[in-house]
């Protein structure tokens, strides 16, 4: 899939305001995520406010370019939905990826900033939306008109892959 | 993206072979997904042996379709390779969804066979694999042609999204 091997991490983005049917869209995305069980342990909050996404970016030391993007994403965990137990952050991961990819395909640039597992910045954002007991911040995903264009950074690396046995490399 | 929303989990398939370029491509699917600090902390066993799916079908008790699938691919965390630690959790989970992407868009049937955070399914793997300390048993996608229909269980929910402020419903 052609999207998948073209997402980049996009840092630096133009200020063109994002459509409101390309924000559902990557919702739409994130919410055809499997989730353990089908749980759907997920919840958005969208924000564009530049004050808000100013407080955002102080989450962690790689958070700055929530400043900058003109919508921001926060992926959080509703651990009251749970079915299978402990399952929220795997659940929000697939659906993060899945965000970024229709982002791609809809020719927004995008980047993963990782909260979760970091008490540090779950607590900082929990606190910013006053969030309750139950809810908590996973990733932010910002998104935007890319302004840079960084080279490839995935590839195939045969020496991860074993073949029956752990460690047997080639097929 | 139409892959996005037409992925189904699939548990049912026919014996029909995999073909080794759509096992490497699915396989590179995953290592071009995104993961902190690009640490990419992941490793894969690619199972076709009957008998060792077998085992690894009774890793828990949702890991059936283990059995019956014509490839299992075992996606597992290299902690020994974090830059940024305890995140290969996160990292593995965006992988997986990329392979199951990838797998729909060439036309496979595929199922995340959930492993991690689940110690007891995480320590049979590791047993039977006898896996090194530092590779974390983390999923198992099972991949063959599909041998079901299911229905969509993937849907935009309004009620998931808030706007700005958590709790504050609609654009």
């Amino acid at each position: 899939m052609d999207i998948i091997r073209s997402r980049r991490s996009i840092r630096r983005f133009l200020p063109d305001e994002v459509k409101q049917e390309d924000i559902e869209g990557i919702l739409e995305a994130a919410m055809f995520a499997p989730s353990a069980g089908n749980q759907r342990p997920w919840e958005f909050i969208v924000v564009k406010n530049e004050t808000r996404r100013e407080q955002m970016s102080k989450a962690g030391p790689y958070s700055r370019p929530a400043a900058k993007a003109p919508v921001v994403i926060l992926i959080c965990g509703d651990s009251s939905r749970e079915t299978h137990k402990n399952y929220w952050p795997v659940d929000c991961s697939a659906a993060t990826e899945n965000m970024l990819l229709e982002a791609t395909a809809r020719n927004l640039g995008s980047v993963w900033l990782g909260v979760y597992p970091r008490q540090e910045r779950m607590e900082y954002l929990s606190h910013l939306f006053q969030l309750p007991e139950h809810i908590h911040p996973f990733a932010m995903v910002c998104i935007g008109y890319a302004n840079e264009k960084p080279a490839a950074r995935g590839f195939y690396d045969p020496s991860r892959v074993s073949w029956e046995e752990f460690g047997k490399k080639k097929a």
